[in-house]
């Protein structure tokens, strides 16, 4: 039967054809992989930062998808010459929009060999060491940024990679909706004005009404104002609802506001609110001891993340999550069919990270983690953090120091928030003749409701002199203005 | 006040230290992973496929932080040491668990090139690239599968990247969800008893209730009954409630069971129901012309996702979604923070494909997928899906001919149920001793309350002499059993 099986499907079980590389091709198409890479490394800081192209360009060049396959060669080439034009280099020197992006070499290298490993670590007994090696990674990370230790996975903790902070803030949103045996209609989330789009996202993943989402009023520094929050709740429990969840942020994407999280962290448990604090850019600052004062307050959270793929040389997707009682979180992600059941689970004794996350699988993504720790040690990470905290700081003394800008409020860190005095429209043209130069990428803001841009040192290649570069544009775009306008 | 500032952190500006592999140390070390990972390859067959770790055996040979970086060679080391022990082989040829986690050279090659390059894709203006080449390689897949027409980007449809089957199941309920203007607690979900454990757990997250989960009977096949359906819809209507999603599979993860897709088109249709429809291990199967009936009906789906980290040689993450009505989707989860605003989403020209997905940021994830099309090309992906096949149907047929072993179900195409007949004892001495051999690793489930081996077929590397040589192993394991009994 399978020998006409095989003849009706046209296939012949004894060909000998095969498509896959031969580890030679596989080492000489890497070797040139690895070349490709360091070139484009090397010579990232000449490329036009923002990519120029426009709505279709790139797929008016896409062919069709062949028959036979092609040769590697063939692929690189249109690398070079249909991709290339289509990127914004977020690894430039130069860049300095939104939150850095970081990547490094080791970093890299834990990507590549993560992808030749091609494991799975939804279970611990999937692959062990990619769940112990997390964990042991993680509880390191608690200690390198002085991290409170109820976040240990030796005490009812626990931290996990996530793929991002949003991802971070939802999961933990779910917890706290799990704790509160009610009715989802009436459950209420509070965060401020200032706090990141992925709260509001993950209001309305998690099914919570979005008119019971509160975004409170700030103070002058943009962080949230504390009895703006305790008025608030106090409304909702005389209006029937039941507070659920506090979403604190530590390092705003807008400017950096460091919300209150002692007195926060007060209100919260006087409430039976889930505290969740989200430091996804700033908290690598942490790895250095004079800036550990940004966690001040942590103790009290139920959960905190932060972002080793922006600010700590490490390849996206990589956002370290804690929680205090790693239980709630079980409790509100795990499901257990019985094609995934197992000894070890069973056992009680090891982690399983699929219930602490959204999806199934999961790569090996403690691999770069690791990688870039030993590289780089404590010593080296804590380098690159004082250098852009130091040079963010300098960039502030200039505009200050500058008759047309001002600086909309004092950088904690290493973002810069400031504005020519002369309005929104002549910001916006500074901008858009900048980012279009190719010469920088910068990102702006409004605050207060008046455009705002954003200086964002923490590029792992940034030295000071791209910095000074940036700022020469910056005010060079500003005279050339003044003296049209 | 900077030259104070630089003093008081400690951080001397003028530095000239660097932490930074040099591009000549990058080269070096990238050869040598290059090499690292030829050479696991090449040996992988040779090592047991699942690990014999204990709990916390790994854990207990990692060191603390490093204050200072190591050296390359010191991590490449330990990875040898003290990570390959706590590996299980998902590359091995002798992996038949669960499904397949497919790797290969030019995905391999892919990944790493996305990691070299470290760009977002959130935004089409964060990097044009990396969203136009998505859409146009999902565009392809449309093509190469014979899906419906409705599911290309130039209809009203179109597809993206997501990292799993379970967040594609879970935007596809979020979008269902948003289109029913009702009362969350009212909102039913249907699926059958076979399901994957993803969909009670998007019921989970997008805050329905689980005792509005359906779990509906399925006939001889394992497939969904469509008059099951039928008529919980009819009671749910009756009762008061909103009949919302329904979510039919091609290929459960169980029994690889196909559900009635046109009968269950008609249905979805009739009562305003979202059809999801998710063949994430079987849906590669359509590259080739003959199996593309699996398919059958797909046209009145409203969603649906295949992964091509499981049969089609791509590594994970690489679930490829389509949706009907993109606008639907983006309904869901669109949130335009002022952040993130710029002239190419305001023109409405462009895909966001941040508002297609849970997170906000995104990897370069299409350059793998090119990369694994354009080496094999159509006719190189075709092989592997019928080799995988014949090879299935080959093995079926040795289970069939042997006295103690039964056939659970015929097997459409590369996963073959089966059991010794002498009851669930022995199919689980058989199992714990097949994988503590290490040549082999199978995986069990449940399929009429009876203890099921699974054997999978699907690895890139799997010949037709595994196959073989683990049949022999199971066969000798009941001879051996037999004897002892």
């Amino acid at each position: 039967m399978i020998q006409s099986f095989a003849r009706i499907i046209g296939f012949e079980m004894e060909s000998q054809q095969d498509y896959h590389m031969s580890p030679e091709e596989f080492r000489r198409w890497g070797y040139q992989a690895i070349n490709w890479i360091a070139n484009y490394l090397e010579n990232v800081e000449n490329l036009p930062v923002l990519s120029q192209a426009e709505p279709g360009d790139i797929r008016a060049k896409l062919q069709d998808a062949p028959q036979r396959g092609e040769s590697f060669e063939a692929i690189l080439k249109d690398l070079d010459e249909i991709i290339m034009p289509g990127l914004t280099h977020w690894q430039s020197p130069n860049f300095f929009a939104f939150f850095p992006t970081g990547i490094s070499a080791p970093s890299i290298l834990g990507e590549l060999i993560s992808a030749g490993l091609g494991v799975q670590g939804m279970l611990w007994a999937t692959t062990p060491a990619c769940t112990e090696l997390e964990s042991h990674i993680l509880d390191w990370l608690v200690d390198m940024l002085g991290l409170p230790e109820q976040f240990l996975s030796s005490q009812a903790g626990g931290g996990v990679i996530q793929d991002s902070a949003s991802s971070a803030t939802l999961v933990a949103l779910l917890a706290a909706r799990e704790q509160k045996i009610a009715d989802i209609n009436k459950l209420v989330v509070y965060t401020s004005t200032q706090a990141h789009s992925s709260i509001e996202k993950a209001v309305k993943i998690a099914g919570l009404r979005r008119e019971n989402l509160r975004l409170l009023e700030v103070d002058t520094n943009y962080a949230m104002r504390t009895s703006a929050l305790q008025e608030c709740i106090k409304a909702d429990i005389q209006a029937g609802l039941i507070p659920c969840f506090l979403a604190a942020t530590v390092g705003t994407t807008s400017s950096n506001a460091i919300d209150p999280i002692p007195q926060l962290g007060e209100i919260a448990q006087k409430y039976k609110i889930w505290l969740h604090v989200d430091a996804a850019m700033s908290g690598t600052a942490a790895l250095c001891p004079e800036f550990r004062w940004i966690h001040q307050g942590l103790e009290q959270a139920d959960s905190y993340c932060f972002n080793p793929h922006k600010w700590m040389m490490t390849n996206f997707d990589c956002t370290c999550f804690y929680v205090r009682d790693r239980a709630s979180l079980i409790q509100a992600l795990s499901i257990m069919p019985e094609f995934l059941k197992n000894q070890a689970s069973d056992s009680g004794k090891v982690i399983d990270y699929r219930d602490w996350q959204i999806p199934l699988g999961r790569r090996f993504r403690s691999l770069k983690l690791w990688f870039v720790i030993r590289h780089y040690g404590i010593e080296g990470l804590q380098h690159y953090v004082r250098k852009h905290v130091a040079l963010a700081q300098e960039f502030a003394e200039w505009v200050k120091s500058h008759a047309s800008f001002e600086l909309v409020v004092n950088p904690p860190l290493n973002l810069v928030c400031f504005r020519h005095k002369g309005g929104d429209r002549i910001n916006q043209v500074i901008l858009n003749n900048l980012n279009s130069s190719g010469k920088l990428y910068l990102t702006s803001t409004k605050l207060d409701q008046k455009l705002t841009l954003r200086m964002s040192i923490g590029q792992a290649t940034t030295e000071r002199i791209n910095v000074e570069q940036a700022w020469k544009l910056i005010c060079s775009q500003a005279d050339s203005l003044s003296k049209t306008v």
